[in-house]
């Protein structure tokens, strides 16, 4: 069966090709596990099951690390102290770090199947969600059906007179230059004359003025195409591939009820090797062991020791740079050198689903220039009555910093300023906020791991040297930052390369 | 409220603008229906609620018409005699009507949330299906996201080279072709130099030889483009746009377990009022009101008559045709003139959901010449162990009249043989199959009312005339044919139509 899959080309083209076999065993060597992210609770659960006595410590009081969800009841306490409540109402909930699932993410999809995560169809692109820039149409935000739909015709009604001028005499034959006209013809919705104009053929695809409906004087009226040059200066079609990279393109997911239900079933595999509100401190390695040493995270004092035959460390280097880690050359290098990107994310609930009763718009993006960089609408619970949380902003950069200076009720003042000139109903719908700048997440600071030179350090530090007994993991020693795919494919091929030393010296 | 969204352009569209309002009431005048297909079941439920006695002739022993679903258990008996029982496993299912439901529906959704029928997206795009054409690539699916991404690639790489020589310089400003040349580098991937080339960037869109990962060894390998000749040749792209038209865009639902959770909310409301396996055979209507003839569908003999003082008919024309109908004039013109499209579906179930766990495929649709037009991977139970159920076959015009032709043994031994070409697990893991082509269906004789002539008889046929008591509904009498929602607004029409009639007379 695998020779006829790859012969018609569907191999496995992942690096995750199933679930890890370590061969042999662990016998009862203790493993260290800094870190209870996905990189940590994938190690636990992977060496453990190979016949390893595992033990994790985690600063914060519950295992995911960035697989987080804040829920109604939660509290969250910042950098400089602000502490936020949480008050959405039951069944809402904001997830601050990751969001979404890609198909081609093979290996975390096999975790949730695993260990049973209910996924469902994240909606990342929304022809009815808008696009908006503040100088474009006077503010007024666009469907997306539309901003697409002119692109796509004009730019094929271009070509077409390009080709048809013989312009590309030199580039196409005849019969390609027939075949590329009629291929225009299709994707641009262009007439017989390869024109793109207003008709029921082009409204079919940008929508209507009105709508084609049933019964008396029914007939849809027909809409009109924004012309070229007004739709070249909108600068809306900046936004257009953004739903067709393989990190966004379909299929895509969410786990039902949060993006932390991936943490809770790992958690209910290992939670209880976990010792939570404990940050660790120091990190040494010598010929026969590591030795760590923490201490409670809520209440710093007395140190405690804790010795391992192995350590699989995926404290972000953000963190481990900060702390008496021992590490030198080229690991030593990246820890220090790595800087963690910006970014910021705001859950808005508000009493009612506006953008679904008034506005038709179900899960998906809107994009705009303003500082909040885009709204994402629920992908879940539609057609419910009663509230639903947003994504009110998810932004980098400068606008990141901005927001990272402020405190919450001001970061969300701002927030729900921006977004009222996308959505006008925003001041009479608004009931409550949480907002998380990383820069300001205690236990990472920051968003993802940046390489200074990746090519020069990433290779090294990623392999455990002679005599190491450390080794290094999460979505930074990954070439998949930021995703949580990256964090267990860097933890897999740690534990891989961990298990070959313990199992040949045994 | 309203004038701030209208001032921002997200006035109603839609015929569609909220639940009905029949101002006065019918005083309990006698409405009989006929039909219990969506346009039925909305009559009755809306005019039952103005205060009419409604009454529903089906011929089905069921509700929903088209609506329709078929489970493990169901037995269909089609035209010509085959009876096929249906043998899928528990929870698995098969729509051969209406599968999907845009967001631009208001109608149908809005009776959704008022009834309580849960919805779930249903995935049309997924850029990890397939295009498939059997003289291209030696007959081997290529991926969308290779095609679509190449396709824009080539195009914008085209334009760029046509706009770079010159040739464009009439049409566009300077300004113009400078922001058309940033535009096009966004939208094809380009390099600095407007080339669409090998690399990372275009990898990110098309996907990876070898996808990034984590740990040692981990950077993704990029995937070579197909040149444009092979591209061209290929003519996969002829199914590029089919996701973006507002029939098929983002967002769009099925409802949760099966296309009759539509049928069965309205059946739990007007169920009551519902005469089942009623086969209407003549219609007449004069001063005083109207008079139906029906017998029993199963075992026919004996006519009832039942009279009434109005009457809505959603009997497709097709079936209306052929009984003693009465009508004159433009309606019968359009009764004897309309045809009814072709059409054939087949649900195949399969005992593992080898498309998920062998080529990563969750949802959406694969596109092919072959005759059975595409395949479509179910929008729901993601990552479930065990079956589950494809749609192998939706096709139109002579393929559709090919498999209508055959018995439904023969039908699937096609639908296998064509699927296995693009799947080749299909041998080893089918289990069973029930398909079911239009033109056999008893009840409606075809898939969807085509107008002789819509511009010479629409308005004149769905306008009740002076002294009419028949308001005419359904799919059919909409310019949103074969879609629930222009059944739904048809008989919305229709019963507003008779009730001014029926205030206006009391």
């Amino acid at each position: 069966m695998y020779s006829a899959m790859a012969s018609i080309g569907f191999a496995q083209e992942s690096t995750y090709t199933g679930p890890i076999e370590l061969t042999g065993d662990g016998g009862g060597q203790r493993v260290l596990i800094l870190g209870a992210g996905l990189a940590g609770l994938t190690a636990a659960l992977e060496l453990r099951a190979a016949g390893y006595e595992v033990q994790i410590l985690e600063y914060r009081e519950k295992a995911g690390g960035r697989c987080w969800t804040l829920r109604g009841g939660d509290a969250y306490t910042e950098m400089g102290g602000a502490t936020q409540s949480v008050d959405f109402d039951e069944g809402n909930y904001f997830n601050p770090g990751p969001w979404r699932i890609p198909y081609n993410h093979y290996a975390i999809l096999d975790y949730c199947r695993r260990l049973g995560v209910e996924l469902q169809p994240f909606i990342q692109e929304n022809h009815n969600a808008y696009l908006h820039r503040s100088e474009a149409f006077g503010g007024a935000p666009q469907r997306y059906r539309e901003v697409a739909t002119d692109f796509r015709g004009h730019v094929a009604e271009l070509l077409a007179k390009a080709t048809n001028s013989g312009a590309l005499d030199e580039e196409l034959t005849e019969e390609d230059r027939a075949l590329l006209l009629e291929a225009l013809r299709d994707y641009g919705t262009l007439t017989e004359d390869y024109a793109y104009v207003m008709s029921e053929e082009t409204s079919d695809y940008r929508g209507f003025e009105r709508w084609p409906g049933g019964g008396r004087n029914a007939k849809g009226v027909p809409s009109e195409p924004m012309d070229l040059e007004t739709l070249l200066d909108s600068r809306l079609w900046r936004w257009l591939p953004d739903a067709e990279t393989v990190h966004h393109q379909q299929a895509i997911f969410q786990p039902v009820g949060g993006m932390d239900m991936i943490a809770r079933a790992f958690e209910r595999e290992v939670g209880d090797v976990i010792t939570y509100n404990a940050k660790v401190v120091s990190l040494r390695q010598d010929e026969t062991g590591v030795t760590a040493g923490y201490v409670d995270a809520a209440a710093p004092g007395e140190v405690t020791e804790i010795t391992a035959d192995w350590c699989v460390c995926t404290i972000p280097f953000s963190i481990l740079g900060q702390m008496d880690h021992g590490f030198s050359g080229t690991r030593a290098r990246a820890i220090e050198t790595m800087y963690y990107a910006d970014g910021f994310k705001a859950g808005l609930e508000f009493r009612r689903r506006f953008w679904e009763e008034d506005e038709h718009i179900y899960g998906g993006i809107t994009y705009t220039d303003l500082p909040i960089s885009l709204i994402s609408y629920p992908s879940n619970d539609y057609l419910k009555s009663g509230g639903g949380v947003l994504l009110g902003a998810y932004c980098w950069g400068a606008p990141a910093y901005q927001f990272n200076a402020m405190q919450p009720d001001e970061r969300t003042r701002w927030v729900l300023e921006y977004g009222a000139r996308i959505h006008p109903q925003y001041p009479d719908e608004f009931k409550t906020a949480v907002s998380v700048p990383w820069h300001k997440v205690p236990w990472v600071l920051g968003c993802y791991g940046i390489w200074e030179d990746k090519e020069r350090d990433y290779e090294e530090t990623v392999r455990m040297g002679e005599g190491d007994r450390i080794a290094l993991a999460g979505e930074h020693l990954s070439y998949l930052p930021a995703w949580q795919e990256g964090a267990i494919l860097s933890a897999l091929d740690a534990i891989q390369q961990l298990h070959e030393r313990a199992t040949a010296q045994r």
